[in-house]
């Protein structure tokens, strides 16, 4: 048995992550991750590089009238350059003004990058590290030193590699880390080079893997098992190229898998949501086979394994999904049976014990179904709707009898979007019209409007998501589309779906099935 | 230096791929995939589970009427039900009629499973494992055994594991699959199982790890170290929950790290198209950042290593991309700079020293478009037309009166849409209609049909592909759409962009910049 060792995390979300491509964060949406990152009990949150970017330096002043329970802010930036001195590098000069308690600072490590990037001799380079390390320490600063391209340049010299560590040492640095840049290293070599530097060097070592190799968690892990006490990485993986080690991964296999302690052990179910909120934020879609956070993490769709899932758990679950904020989900598709079906209706409290001689028939018409491009795997809200008419549980609110959606482009430029609707709800016909700033939109708020006398609770719901996916890709702009929406009202979430050539279609029939869902639940709740 | 020994690789996308969330494949789909991998190289194709569904022994008739150059087709299924004899199991003799040269069975190695599933004794299991495997040899298959659970089990009783595998030894398997069912094993785990295994088995021995901990290829690659010279795995990780071992991470990292064989190395650049192939097929959205061939993979964003890259690409680059077929990018975003607009506009061939002074401003406009919501590093079209309206090298080829677009739904179901539109070319004004499958699709044609008589060259061009991202998500159907449409004509490719609260309006932006970027290469081609 392992014993507790603790592990320092290092975010680096709000820098490295925003490397990556499409993700964009504003001063606002960096000072908001922080302060979820310090909930979740993050020691360092890096938030930027002050000397690089108006936008940067403006998080660190927000920053610095915050209060941070857990973490340490840290500012980025590089050694001094060559033409100034410490004191009189503008770069410095910028960390400092900060105002952050520690600061992480990198220099090169690999001498190919002195060489013909900097373009410097290896000797100047050690001075550039020296020098700005005990600069920064002399001001009381906490020193992380990021050797960039370590495992590169040990294998090339692991001579000068271990030299530029010794003179980050030797200058006060308090942490040494050892940065995989290239994400290149295979997990064996890094090991070997951790266990190596680990000999000659006496600060903490750090590690920042990259994921090029598709090996930046494993690389983490091993390097935190050759000794590394300081592990930097993004929230769900983000950052440069293939990105950094993914954190929500890193951080449950540490706790759970090795006993150490990263996060305090009350936080750790706060993992899913942490990696949801941070998706959201950067407006990125959340990949759905996440390691430990996605939605498909415990998800269960083959019938065996259904089947066994139903016995036991652990037959094809490594964890408990709670432990990370996560939860089972038994998926229904083309490979699914009735275990599947029951499973689910089951979940949503439909009783189908009663409707034993029906679920065939639901199981062949959700294959239908799918085969014409609807998922329900996604969209709950459609499914149990779908399920209940079949058993005839349920019936329909309203009645369309047609709907007009109009939009018009003139040379004056902006386009205005008309919709008029006409329906019956109990015998009374309604007839209304509505603008919106696009053409579901327009449509969206005629069908409310039409409704809303008729059932004044809809005035709750919002519609939080709506997504579109175009099916068959090579029919261009004549594809069938599928349309998912997520609503919510109060706290409940619900997403429904609609599928057709015809976008306005496939929106109306995830439409008109969210409000369905909401006045169906409503009407069961009032029971 | 390592030897160059020869791996054989285990593709099971069609099998164990199908298994994953909003994955699903057709008999033809699954053709046209092993068709792909054949080509490319892969040893061993698992088709599916005859025994299951008739989609996958519809997939084994067309294939045993196919030609395969380099692969076995392979056939999945379980050892023998506890109730039939192997000669009288069903669902061994539906493997024999699915007549691949190659079966691969999996029997329980774990008591857990043993016990809780199969509700059966250890000793049982392990008749069930060499009946099985005998009888299948006696038919003159080539028959791969996989040990589900081995590492769980592995740890639970050691003995029992291999005792499992010894049982199959003895009937005759030809390969010994070792699989970390549940994806929880730490790479250094895994390797001492491996390693001990190896010690007590004298059949070759295979892997098969699954990613729930974010760590399947690097088991993968660990457990070849140790021994391991059969690799199963999918392409782009498709698989049940967090998927399994991504053979497009793995293949390159044993061919070009370790400098082993997997695939001919003429066929190694064939990668990146054969995973964007086989997502297309699967219909699902390819990560950008996915190791090897991802979009991103080798794509570069901050100025500091633009410039680098530039200088040395082997700074910020662990390959040569060219060797897995992909390529490098300069991304244009908020954390560009001059030299990334210099670099993006020289690889267009667009020559900015001659407009040096209109640098700034373009820079600045493209990112007060990006903060509208617009983006370039997917449309580079779209970015190509802007900058040479910018220096004043393009006009446009239309001018837009107005248009209208209608979607009409009644009573009777099916909805119907109506575009028409009018504008100007060279002083002459054209006002049409068209009727299409959806709003843009109407919208489409209409304006084709305006433009073709001036441009009789737009004939040739097919709009590929058409996405749709809502930007504000908490605005529901009032929310700001990004369309972006991926074009093509002849082995020309081109991606454009529209932002706009209204998705009419987003889609007219981007299909009009995409007709005038056609134009625009006509044009220049004709120079």
């Amino acid at each position: 048995m392992m014993q507790k060792r603790k592990i320092k995390i290092f975010d680096t979300t709000l820098r490295d992550g925003t490397q990556g491509e499409q993700i964009s964060l504003s001063a606002e949406d960096k000072l908001r991750i922080a302060q979820r990152l310090d909930e979740f009990g993050i020691h360092y949150i890096e938030g930027g590089w002050p000397g690089s970017n108006p936008k940067d330096m403006l998080f660190f002043q927000r920053a610095d009238q915050s209060q941070f329970k857990h973490s340490k802010i840290v500012a980025f930036g590089s050694t001094r350059h060559a033409r100034y001195c410490a004191e009189e590098d503008p770069n410095l000069r910028a960390l400092l003004e900060a105002n952050t308690p520690a600061i992480s600072i990198f220099g090169k490590s690999w001498v190919l990058h002195v060489e013909r990037v900097l373009k410097i001799t290896p000797e100047e380079n050690l001075s550039l590290i020296e020098d700005s390390i005990r600069f920064l320490k002399s001001r009381g600063k906490e020193v992380i030193f990021d050797a960039e391209h370590y495992f590169d340049g040990y294998k090339d010299s692991s001579e000068y590699a271990l030299q530029t560590l010794l003179a980050a040492e030797t200058a006060g640095a308090d942490v040494l880390v050892l940065c995989d840049t290239r994400g290149g290293t295979i997990t064996s070599d890094l090991a070997q080079i951790v266990r190596e530097t680990k000999e000659k060097t006496t600060v903490p070592l750090g590690i920042h893997a990259h994921n090029d190799s598709g090996l930046a968690v494993a690389n983490t892990l091993i390097a935190v098992e050759e000794g590394c006490e300081h592990i930097q990485g993004t929230i769900n993986g983000y950052g440069e190229r293939c990105g950094n080690a993914n954190l929500c991964s890193v951080i449950p296999n540490l706790q759970i898998k090795y006993d150490y302690q990263c996060v305090p052990e009350k936080n750790l179910p706060q993992l899913t949501t942490l990696s949801n909120f941070v998706a959201e934020i950067a407006n990125v879609s959340q990949p759905l086979n996440l390691p430990f956070v996605g939605k498909s993490a415990f998800a269960h769709k083959g019938g065996i394994h259904v089947n066994a899932v139903m016995k036991d758990a652990r037959t094809y679950e490594h964890i408990l999904p709670e432990k990370v904020g996560n939860s089972q989900r038994v998926l229904i598709s083309d490979l699914s049976g009735r275990s599947n079906v029951i499973y689910k209706a089951d979940e949503l409290n439909i009783d189908l014990k009663k409707h034993k001689e029906k679920v065939p028939k639901i199981v062949n018409q959700l294959k239908n179904l799918e085969n014409d491009g609807y998922q329900f795997e996604a969209a709950e809200g459609s499914f149990e709707l779908l399920v209940k008419k079949l058993i005839g549980e349920q019936r329909d609110f309203f009645e369309l009898k047609g709907f007009r959606v109009t939009v018009e482009k003139d040379e004056s430029g902006a386009p205005r979007s008309e919709a008029t609707i006409r329906l019956k709800v109990n015998g009374i016909t309604e007839h209304t019209a509505a603008e919106g700033n696009g053409p579901v939109n327009a449509l969206d708020k005629a069908l409310r409007k039409a409704l809303i006398k008729f059932f004044p609770e809809i005035k709750k719901m919002h519609l939080s998501d709506y997504k579109v996916r175009v099916l068959n890709v090579k029919d261009g702009t004549g594809a069938k589309v599928r349309v998912l929406i997520d609503s919510s009202a109060d706290r409940l979430l619900w997403s429904t779906v609609g599928v057709s050539e015809n976008i306005i279609e496939a929106s109306w029939q995830a439409l008109t099935d969210s409000i369905s869902y909401y006045l169906m639940q409503l009407k069961n709740s009032n029971k």
